[in-house]
This record gives structure tokens, C-alpha cells and sequence, in this order.
């Protein structure tokens, strides 16, 4: 492709991606099509000869777009956001084209050194404990993803609950790690695949109102998981769960992580971006017993997936646990032990240049910017919990300190109200006008409304509380 | 960001990313900074209001750009390539742009649809066993790198050698891994982190000449395992590894493994892409053995980091290993079976819309396209082998099956000769003009020359003969 083809493929889709967004609102939030529309519309084989990518816009615009899921879509509520921003976009786009690769200091002097500088810059703006700092005993680094960073977080407490063992003979000892019984999947999957086996998570019991971590529970099962010969080597509180936002009190459970010697993570992977304004920071007290803590810049902060902010307080031991150096890496460099090397910090060898994006979001909304932003969601989120509360029809199950609300419809014998909630949920996600995903909290069916696309707003909200309204009218008569 | 600002700023991104691949040729290869030279140009916190981006284009040019090692650079010759082209960064800016998450189907069926077809696509381009295609009982997956599908090979082995058992109670019984002392560190690494410990990996002895696994080794090896009470899990045979691309001899490495039921992981990384061409799927040969299979289409085939390709020849086994379901994430998609959830192919939940990148670069060079471009450095990388050749203070340690040339200075006791050839290496590359890196064969210090950037022409490859020759001349005076 010569550079005035580039020039001019890239003006258009620039100009495309412009349309796309403006779009949006136009749009089906989910396409309504069976598995296997897209690929029936896709040649079997690749072209022989090169196509010069002729059509190439008609079908972004004929098969790719139509087939998504549109997350950043004003009326998309579903999960939790992954919303992106101009600024993201741009980021991605230079990194693509610098095509360096991080895995070393060496190999990508500024991709490494944006990237410590950025997270620092995070940091600060969270106002995260000064461990977690680079001039501190701590640093940060992207990860792909909070599940990468929980499972991180996982090898190196095997690595200090071993006491270095766990390099050399694995998890031949009984490991276990905590969570509540609302943790991600993630931390399932975590333990699963470092070899502790699902035998190893054990799930603590949520205070019934808060949905938080019983801090009793904890210290209770750690107690008898001593007793019986087991090994507890971590855990993982979350600020902000993935069912409804509910907070673990940090306090008290890095109190028994102490008293333990356990690894304590912080999993924050959507609220943690709240923590930009002041007043929403109060998930995070405690936070400075955390050993690691993450959260999704993709989530919440406006920049595209992946993106995971992990910090450690301890970088050696994060380094001791993971790191492997063959002869074709050594570098003088790495041997001055002056410079980071991330693919110490991380599962795989090979790195994009990520924090370039993070650079250019910081700057473009800046501390200011960022505030507003979340704000703004959170107020929306609000708004809409008003009209939930003032239809008597519903009920909000949990707490809502973030931009999402849990809700229901009320009432019936516990199976037929579930059945009417995953009714009401599918009749509003088949019209496509809206969408929302759901949950169960205390056992029963609840939709959620996940407010964080970039462009949603007071608008959007009403929509969808008239869709809602609407779609109960059916669901209800 | 208005749509405006995007737009302009985007034209101008485009045309920034246009003119630093045309300036590529006149940069130095690495930057000769001091750790610390880019970090010390950034401010020290994120602005307190929005700046804009104002400056943002001096910034690359006077940061960023100068503190890269150019991994496009027509005179980067060093570890393996990690090209890209125009059609990769058009394909990953609209993926940017789209925003969308591909965990299940459901949340981005196109995302999902799109990547099963390329794989096919690849698949058929490489000639892969039919096994690996979607409409059989295996298919295709885009990891982010080779680490990561050697990490997934390794969890689906655990899962087959324990019969089930391991997804339950972990790594507790003493699992061996093989591959050959010249397999890539990653392997090294899965096996710790899935969590058997370095002690479980067998490094199996090469063969003298080729550097390729002994088939015999590895059947002796095994066996004594066994008589030893450990539990042989998996062999990671290497096509192409990453010293000097030796091929191990998968058939007979397939034979042992059928033999033993172990699981058969084939990691051609660097070399897979190669395949593309006919005349060079000598290595390929007993793939039919492999229960999974990888290459990276982000080192050799001109599609930007991260992209890894990988296969299973029973997906239902992967998934089995991975999966883990929890109520937020259940969809009438997934229940019914009909679709493809990557989320259970990989390590982490969440996935961008990697796949439009593979699509655009297929697209754009099609077949003939891709033969031309592995051709054309296989050429060069044998004009520059001859070169060395030529000169009777150089030695060829490994043979090129592809576009790679290891060598060295002769001669010297072991040691004298080592370090008069990092001498050679050091004086290379802090000349910034061409950029390699080394490894050690048979014990010895080498010197590597991967041909692979996008932009290399004969003309950089006589240049990098001329700096290493001048180099040698001022290193043996
Ligand atoms: C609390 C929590 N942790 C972890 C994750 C996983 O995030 P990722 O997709 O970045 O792995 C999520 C996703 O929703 C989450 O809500
Ligand atoms: C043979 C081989 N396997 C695996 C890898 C790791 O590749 P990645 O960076 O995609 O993890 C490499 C990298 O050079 C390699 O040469």
C-alpha cells in the first residue's frame, strides 16, 4: 500500500468511524439476526489476487455494522460500559502505526516509559496510596484486562504463600483464595488456571442489604482452611461488584490480610474510575493495605479496550514471581537494572504501545474533564433510579453508589417474578431500541442499568425508562 | 471531541503515521538515550483542564518518535519481525473506532463471525490439517501472542491428562512438560504459571546439527517420567525456534505423542507464516498429529501486534477447560449451543475486534500477495547468508530454512571469540544505522539477521553487510 493509498483509505475510514458514532443513535443497539448471518455474507476463501480493498466501506457498512452489538451506543445499559473517546481512537491509531513492540525496555524505550509515567499520572489522579508508585517500592503497568490482572495478582501471592516454592514445584500444596460470593468470574477462572483448582476459591458471604464481604465470614473460613492444612495465599476484595456495585470494606478485611500475611487484591475494574472525583472515592479507604489493585481505564474512562491499570505495592516480588530470561533477551539494559522490563509484569511476552492512548485521553479531558464525565453518569444513573422509585410497579434490590441501578419488577411467587423479569428483559432487548443486561441478587432476577456510554444522556435515560414502562405494560397485562 | 475536531485531528494522524514510515529510512534504528530521557520530558501529573491536544503532533515528533526502537525500520534486523502494514492499521483504527467487546457472540456477533472466517481463511492459506476448521471438530481463535496460546495448550493438556480432574483440585499431581532446550521462554513460563512448577519442564536434547529435538530423547524422557510416577501432560515441539528457526521433526514427535496420549502443541510462532508459500510447508509435515497449533500473523505477516493465530482440533475439550459461567453473562445465544463464546478460547473475558485487521490485510495482499512478501525476504535472507559466507572470518552456525541468518565471527578460544563477537554486536548497534540481536548456539555467542520489516530491500541488506563488516574490521583490528 503506498503512502498516498494510505493518506486516502485513512481520511475515509477516519471520516467513516466520524459517521458511525453520528449514526449511532439511529441505530439498533443489538442486531436482531441469527448466528451465521455474518459469515454466510463473507467468501468462503481468501481473494487470490489482492482486492485494493475495493468495497471495503460499503461492506463495514452492509455486514460489519449491521452485525455488532453497539456499546457505544447512547441507549446501550447493558454489562458495564467499555466506552472509547476520540482521543482513545487517535492514541490507537499511532500506536498501530509506530507498530513498536514493549517487551523490553530495550525494544521500546518510550512505550515502556509513557506507560510508568501514565500510571503514575493515575495515581495520582485516584489518589492512590504512594506505594503504588514507580519512585516508591510499587509501579504500575496495562494489563489486557482485570482478569489478567486478577490472575497476576493470583501467581504472585502463590509465589510469597510458598515462600519462593511455588516457581520450582507449582501448586502441589492445598492453595485457597477468598472472594465474595459476588467476585467476578474472573477470579474463578484465576484460580482455575494457576492451578489451584476450583476446590481452592471459596466464596465468603455477603452482608444481605450491602451485598458486601462479611468480614466475620472471612475470618472465620481462613481460620478453618489453617486448621485443615490449607494454604490461603490471597484475596480478592472488589469495589464496585459486577452484579450491583456493591463495595467490600476494605478495612476490615486488610486487617485479617494482615494478621494472615494473605496477598490482598482490590478488584475495581469498572468503579475504580469513579475514584477521579473526590467525593466518590470512598470505596477505596483501606486502600492501603492492598498488596495490588486494577482497574479498566476501558471500562469507564474512556478508553478503548484493552486497557487494565494494575499497580503493585512490592514490584520485586511481582518481577521474582514471573519472570524467565533467555540468552536472546539479555540486553545491557536489563543487566544495569535501571530500566523496567513489562513483560516481567505480565503473561505474555509482546506489547503494544497502550499507553499511548492513555496519553492522549489524560490530555484531551484532562483531571477537569474526567470529572465531568463520570459525573455526569452518575447523576443520570440517579435520575433514573428516581423514576424506577416512583413506579410502584418496581423495586430497586441493592444499593447504587455508582451510575449503575439494579431493579425489578415486584411481587408474584419467587418463580413466576423471575419469569416476568426475564420476559420484560427479552421484550426490551428484541425491540433493539434499548439494551440491558441482567443479574440475580439474593436468588431472584433483576435487570441492570449500566449508564456510561459516551454519549447517553437525559435523553436516552427517559427513552429508556419509557421502553421499560412499555415492555412492562406487556409483560404485566 | 466534536466530530469535527475528530476528523481533522484523524486526517492529520493518518498523514503523521504516512510520514514516519516514509522517514523510517533516515532515523536511527535505536535511540542512544539514557533510561529515563522520555520520562523526564513528560510532566510529572495529568493537566488540571483539557489541553486540547495542543502540541500533541510536536510531541510525537520530539518525544515519542526519537525514543522508539523502529521495529519498521527497513534495517531492523533483530529478534523475529513484528511487521505491520497499511492495511493492519486501517483494520485496527476501525476497530478502535467500533468500540466493541467481543466476549460471547452475543455481545458482538460480527466481532465473533468475522474472526471464525479468518481463521478459516488462514487455515486454508496455510494448508492446515482440515481438523482445525470450524466445520470440523476444531477451529481457529485470535490469542493476543504465542505465550498465550502456549499457556491456553497447556491448561487443555492439564484438563485431558488429569481426566477432568485438574479444573477441580489443580496441578496437585507432578505433571512434566517437554520441549526441546531450544523452545521459547514462554513455554518456560506456561509451565509455571499453570502452576507445575519449573521443576515439570523436560528440556529434551537437539540434535547436534540441526538443533532440532531427538525424537528419541523425548521418548526416553518420557518414559523414565512415567516409571517415576509423574504425569506426562504435553510436548511443545517448535517449527522454527526462535535462535536460529530449527524445525523440530513432528512426525515422529506425533508418533510418541499418540503413543503416550499426550497432548501435542506445535508452536511455529515466527515460522508459520512462511507456510503461505508451498515450497516452504516442509516443516509442516505430521501437523495432522497436533491437537492445537499456533503461528503469529503479527510477526511475519504484515498484521500488527496483537495477533496470534490458534487452532484446536477439539474445541469442545478447550472450552471444557476454561469455560466458567455466571448468571450476568448467561444469553439465549450461548444456551442454545448454535455459537462460538471466545471467552472460553482465552485467558482473559474481554476481546476487541481483532479480526477486522486480519480481514483488511487478507483483503489487500490476497494470496499472491503474501507468497510475494515471504518470498522476497526468504530471497534477500539467502543473498545476505552468501554474503557471510564470502567472508572467511564469518561462520553460518544453523541452517535458514527461512529468513533468518545466524552467525558468527570464527575462531579464538570459547571465550575470546564470545565476547570479540558481542563486541561486534555492541559497536552495531550503538552505531544506530541497522539493528540485531544475538543468541548463543552450541554455547557460543551469534549474531542474528532476521529479515522481516516491511520496507527491507535489497538495498538495507547490503547495507547491514557493509556495517558488519566495517564493525568486524574495527572489532578483530
Ligand atoms: C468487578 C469486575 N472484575 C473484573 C471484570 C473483568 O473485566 P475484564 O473484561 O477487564 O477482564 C469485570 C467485568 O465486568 C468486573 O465487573
Ligand atoms: C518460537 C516462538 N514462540 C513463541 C514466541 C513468543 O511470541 P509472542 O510474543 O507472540 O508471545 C516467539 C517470539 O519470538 C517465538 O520465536
Amino acid at each position: 500500500m503506498s503512502p498516498e493509498q494510505f493518506r486516502q483509505y485513512g481520511h475515509e475510514l477516519v471520516d467513516w468511524v466520524a459517521d458511525y458514532w453520528a449514526t449511532l443513535p439511529g441505530r439498533r443497539v443489538r442486531p436482531d439476526d441469527a448466528p451465521g448471518t455474518v459469515a454466510g455474507k463473507l467468501p468462503a476463501t481468501a481473494p487470490v489476487a489482492g482486492d485494493g480493498l475495493t468495497g471495503l466501506v460499503d461492506d463495514l457498512d452492509a455486514i460489519i455494522a449491521p452485525g455488532l452489538t453497539h456499546w457505544q451506543h447512547p441507549r446501550f445499559f447493558g454489562y458495564f460500559p467499555a466506552n472509547t473517546s476520540g482521543p482513545s481512537v487517535l492514541g490507537d491509531l499511532v500506536a498501530a502505526g509506530l507498530g513498536t513492540q514493549g517487551m523490553l525496555w530495550a525494544t521500546g524505550p518510550a512505550c515502556t516509559e509513557v506507560e510508568t509515567v501514565m500510571l503514575d499520572w493515575l495515581a495520582d489522579l485516584l489518589d492512590l496510596p504512594g506505594k503504588f508508585r514507580s519512585h516508591a517500592t510499587g509501579g504500575g503497568v496495562i494489563q489486557d484486562s482485570a482478569s489478567s490482572a486478577t490472575l497476576v495478582a493470583t501467581l504472585a501471592a502463590l509465589h510469597r504463600a510458598s515462600g519462593g516454592d511455588w516457581r520450582t514445584h507449582g501448586t502441589r500444596r492445598r492453595y485457597t483464595v477468598y472472594t465474595s460470593t459476588e467476585g467476578h468470574s474472573s477470579i474463578e477462572k484465576a484460580v482455575r488456571l494457576a492451578g489451584i483448582g476450583d476446590a481452592g476459591l471459596r466464596l465468603i458471604e455477603v452482608d444481605d442489604h450491602t451485598l458486601a464481604m462479611n468480614p466475620d465470614r472471612l475470618r472465620e473460613r481462613i481460620a478453618a482452611d489453617l486448621a485443615d492444612g490449607a494454604v490461603p495465599a490471597l484475596v480478592v476484595a472488589t469495589v464496585g461488584t459486577t452484579s450491583t456495585t456493591a463495595v467490600d470494606p476494605l478495612p476490615a478485611i486488610g486487617e485479617i490480610t494482615r494478621e494472615y500475611g494473605l496477598w490482598l487484591h482490590v478488584d475495581a475494574a469498572y468503579a475504580g474510575a469513579a475514584a477521579v472525583c473526590p467525593e466518590l472515592r470512598h470505596g477505596h479507604a483501606g486502600l492501603e493495605h492492598a498488596d495490588s489493585y486494577c482497574f479498566d481505564p476501558h471500562k469507564w474512562l474512556l478508553t478503548g479496550f484493552d486497557c487494565d491499570a494494575f499497580w503493585v505495592a512490592d514490584r520485586a516480588e511481582l518481577i521474582q514471581a514471573l519472570s524467565v530470561l533467555p540468552e536472546y533477551l539479555r540486553n545491557a539494559a536489563t543487566d544495569s537494572d535501571a530500566v523496567i522490563d513489562y513483560r516481567d509484569w505480565q503473561v505474555p511476552l509482546g506489547r503494544r504501545f497502550r499507553a499511548l492512548k492513555l496519553w492522549f485521553v489524560l490530555r484531551w479531558y484532562g483531571r477537569d474533564g474526567l470529572r465531568a464525565h463520570i459525573r455526569s453518569h452518575v447523576a443520570l444513573a440517579r435520575d433514573f433510579a428516581d423514576l424506577v422509585r416512583a413506579d410502584p410497579r418496581f423495586e430497586i434490590v441493592a444499593p447504587s453508589p455508582y451510575a449503575l441501578v439494579v431493579f425489578r419488577l415486584r411481587g408474584g411467587a419467587a418463580d413466576d417474578g423471575d419469569a416476568r423479569n426475564a420476559a420484560l428483559l427479552d421484550r426490551l432487548n428484541a425491540a433493539g431500541e434499548v439494551f440491558l443486561s441482567h443479574t440475580r441478587v439474593r436468588g431472584r432476577y433483576a435487570l441492570r442499568v449500566a449508564v456510561g456510554s459516551p454519549q447517553t444522556t437525559a435523553v436516552d435515560v427517559a427513552a429508556a425508562w419509557d421502553a421499560i414502562r412499555a415492555a412492562a405494560d406487556g409483560v404485566c397485562a
